[in-house]
């Protein structure tokens, strides 16, 4: 795809950052201990990463989705979990608030997280609901100026070290379903909020993931979040914009694993000449580049029908999260498999990126949720 | 993709008349008898269609690379078969003229081609000899102001009716491989001349297609087709173009087949509902939808890409061909899938769409051919 | 797998009939007239192929399962149409009679279908009722020692020339679902039976498939088979025996697929030396290989698990006529795929194959049907 | 496949052993240390394992190689990485000393091994030359009753804890290619025998792989094995041999993911009914047991067929590696996918087995080798 001069410079600038910033020392580590890295979160701060999609007005760069995706497929080229640093604010944990937080939400809630000196996050899943909202069982009960909040949410991604969390919970105890479901900004400094001990995953490691418990935790009321009962399709909403994000990871992850096989095949020789010699070998490249092109196209153009309005725009979120995430694993496999076993060794950068892959098809609706979400839009 | 006004427009065009026009019993006639349909022939040239890509000096409309690709895309999408007939002065046939005829030459063969008024054919590949110049036996030797020319070129859509064929032949005997072969414009009534029976093919039925035999054929050397000796990296160029064209016949295709089983799945009804209610059958579409709207980005953005003298634009062309004609293959085994039985009667339009989309690998290169020049694009 | 001397013989044997007899002039015949090619098959019968599976004491041979099995494959790797030919009889047209025929009914009906004498076929399918024995519309009304059956069967292979059909009809009109239908046997030249015009199908072309149409047909209740209203299950058993007839004949149609593919790849040359060099070529024969082994060896064991009474057989036979159904239409695109353009010739065998191989994963229960059948034994 | 009482008892008894022995504690403790369990090594060889396939008079249990299937297959489908622990001295360690060790060297080192005294690893990989003997670089020079060995292996699985290991050197330096290599007994505390440090791999962790590296090695000529020169082809009938143990791997592995798959499908709830009630679930389902079924076959007939010395074993040795070791990477992508977000957790036992199931393509033979000796054998 033809892009803007506008849009060239900032994947250049995006791809300059990772390429210098995300050494494989820092890699490494973050794999290794699982753990949250500030000093390359504040470099990415002082850059406005934290903020690409929010207004300017609210802290952010205000840029459009696609210099976002280009920011996500840039940075995890390098590294997909930091890509996801840079993604939260601008997707899952601002989403809410711009969708519908009040003025001085914004300013007190947006602004910090888009400037990177506050982490929210996204608390929707529990344990027994995954993609099912009727089953949700935390609720907020209105006691005076303050709702008092019960309940347990887990996956959620950056918890450990959040200041900030949208919480679902049912207001409506009476209503099953979807309604009767509002928003909460939780300070996780409030009393009675807890984590879990961070999961042990296959990958993405170093964006810690745990469990939030809610033990009697009253919220002010000013920090409802949008109209009350209102809050699932806010949900819906956000996790659309996230799945545009998870989209482009998946594009970066896989065009990593490409440049990194390329690079391999036509360095490994074996009988006397580069492995790249072999249609066994040169044929999965051109397979993966394929892929990867097709996937690239799919998404730009979906993040642009999304700035445009274009009313197919969630479809095509759901089309290009799908594809590009199954994608990223099919690349990745055979990147894997063009560098034999050194493919299986944390040495090679290919190991993590197909680790890394694998949450793609998993996180902010299965590939099975699109292909609901994809086939009711085509049959209505 | 977001199209521009004009673009938009000529879709609407090019699907009105073919959904005006190509009508089932033509189709079926075209599929029973394997005939070339003049009538249709003479309503498409008509309108401008065997021109759409050529310019307005020689009689064509002059449209951009898009254009061309709708045409092929709405065409296809409602009747493969007609697509090449469209297709064929656009690419193949005017293709090697446009590249390197005199002003003579163009007035003289592209211009009625363009019109529809005649038909050229691209006579390249021989009965040991597809894709491998250097074995290519059709020879031209230079008898005063004419070459003689002997051989057999085979798999030639459109010789049985056509007026003109650019036919390749080696003119310097002493080279082996890509050199030394040259481009003639051979006059299908020249004395020597003949075609061989047409073949009976699985589909696409309705466009014959035969072999061209040449015996002591006497061409002028006004009729000698660019510089002595170098027709050979015109032939390459051409099909590079001409690969768009099946890309996105094999896109119309898949639409075609896709609107096809959304309308079965919901019309069709066993246990008392819609087999649309069965993800069995729902996430089968959506593949399919998600994949074609894959292969139309990837599509369109070549056709940009193509105009803009990107320096990648052959290998995104091997690319599109690739992608979206083995993409059709896919979806078109879906669509009989989803049709059950019924998708193996001819009565139904996926059984045709499914024999049809099967030339799509095949022809101008086949997968294997896009693969090896995919391949050598990365890894030089 | 291993089998015994008796099998390897039968195999022989079958194969030894099959390349002598099904000869490119017959089946060519086949497929471009559409037509019953009785010379080829009074030769089949003369040889007891009808009877393979059937007992002697009713004219059969008393083959076990895995000979039914060789025989399908043998015929079906030279030419599916005819392995279609002596399939029937043993299947979907002996299997209800010899599930619940009287004496008399299988001295009549059965012995002569197992000697080639008689045609007997399988008329289950309604338009409207594919796999739902709920929507069956074809009735039978008791009239004195008559039943009188009026209704519409579709997709009956073999109709237009048989002599009998085993006609499913619902008896108890009160009843919903698989209950209350019942099996009788109708002379196809009572008054009131006729059949439809023959289908124009993809592939295997030369046995003719009609819908018979029951029009206040009066059958006799001897000709009622097994108990009153309860023929549906006998329906759902007979088909499991066919399933791994299907899978037989798909297995056979891989395997000439293959060697057709292996030949042309030895012998077309392409820069000098044979196009098996490229492993672009080679790597696809080694998975057809590879994946029909894999068939071979789920479909032998499907048989004799079959005939040792394995609970899990009829979980088998689905998962055998799933996956070889599959596999063939794999493994026929990649043989056209290995022949590029002569792939689409009908002069090239492969082009009959890639075709008739599209009916297995439809026929007998579609690929979703046997998906439903194993999960739900995986589930239970 | 109907296997005897014996085979029956036998995988009974390793089903009973290894559900009992192979507790998730140390499962966990494996995968998260990486290092050697001599606990449950010391328990697998008092029971034999080590020996499974060796005969009796050097200290092996004398089973067949359907008996060594069915062990791996049991073993991998509880704990992949304890497979290997006892399917090393049957396969690559035993191997070279079994097809070519003097009754000495039988005794000495060839009995320890099969009753799990001692560890002997098969030590053929370089860092250049994976499949390419040509690139051999280790060489071992005669010097008196000596050779002198330098050089350094890589991959070499066990090789941390190994008492012996079976070294492949270059012994005739004028040669080049397969011939001209010699296979010595190299006791891992001679000095000049070092080990690299063990390789951070994707999975399969608790058998720790390291290089060895050789600096003038005095090995005395009684530990040369077999005859000078000759020792590359013992290697590829090693791996041979081998590639049945990891298609049972593979298998095992895939049939433990499909287990709790469908355990997970059944509890796990969403909407109010087990997710197992979505066909986009079941239908998984039925795929991945469809597939294990076909494998399973595969490979105990390619049992049958080695011991009975077919011809073709070598072939079907490589399908059924191929096979198994792709198929359980599909089974396993598809596994993790059921379990949603689950599955990318630590805690559940589909993300090892996905983690797990990778190394099967890559080692012994990746998937590239087994379809180059597979077209090998069909094109000869």
């Amino acid at each position: 795809m033809i892009l803007s001069k506008e849009h060239e410079l900032m994947r250049k600038n995006f791809r300059n950052f990772a390429e210098t910033e995300f050494t494989k020392e820092i890699q490494d580590e973050l794999d290794e201990t699982g753990e949250f890295n500030w000093e390359i979160w504040n470099k990415m701060a002082k850059y406005g990463f934290a903020g690409t999609k929010i207004p300017v007005e609210y802290g952010g760069q205000g840029g459009d989705t696609l210099s976002y995706v280009l920011m996500n497929e840039e940075f995890a080229r390098v590294c997909p979990v930091l890509a996801i640093y840079a993604n939260t604010p601008n997707s899952l944990g601002g989403g809410p608030l711009l969708a519908c937080g009040t003025e001085e939400q914004l300013q007190k809630y947006l602004t910090p997280a888009a400037q990177g000196k506050k982490h929210i996050v996204f608390a929707l899943t529990e344990p027994g609901a995954g993609s099912d909202p009727g089953s949700m069982t935390t609720k907020a009960v209105q006691d005076g100026e303050y709702f008092v909040l019960n309940g347990r949410k887990c996956f959620i991604s950056g918890a450990p070290f959040a200041d900030y969390a949208i919480v679902y919970a049912r207001t409506d105890l009476q209503s099953k379903g979807p309604k009767g479901i509002s928003m909460f900004i939780v300070d996780m400094k409030l009393p009675g909020v807890s984590c879990g001990k961070p999961e042990h995953k296959m990958g993405i490691n170093g964006y810690p993931t745990s469990d939030i418990i809610l033990e009697d935790v009253r919220v002010h009321q000013s920090d409802l979040l949008g109209p009350l009962h209102k809050g699932y399709a806010v949900a819906m909403k956000t996790l659309d914009g996230g799945r545009i994000g998870v989209a482009a990871q998946s594009l970066g992850c896989a065009q990593g694993a490409l440049e990194e096989s390329i690079a391999y095949a036509k360095e490994r020789k074996q009988f006397g000449k580069p492995i790249s010699y072999n249609q066994g070998i040169s044929f999965m490249l051109a397979d993966m580049a394929t892929e990867i092109e097709a996937a690239r196209t799919l998404l730009y153009t979906t993040a642009q029908a999304k700035d445009a309005g274009d009313p197919n725009a969630s479809m095509l979120c759901s089309m290009a999260k799908y594809y590009c995430s199954e994608m990223a694993n099919r690349v990745c496999a055979k990147a894997v498999q063009i560098h034999g076993g050194y493919g299986y060794i944390k040495e090679y950068k290919v190991e993590r990126f197909y680790r890394d892959a694998r949450i793609m098809t998993l996180y902010e609706g299965t590939s099975q949720v699109q292909q609901i979400v994809i086939s009711r839009s085509l049959l209505k």
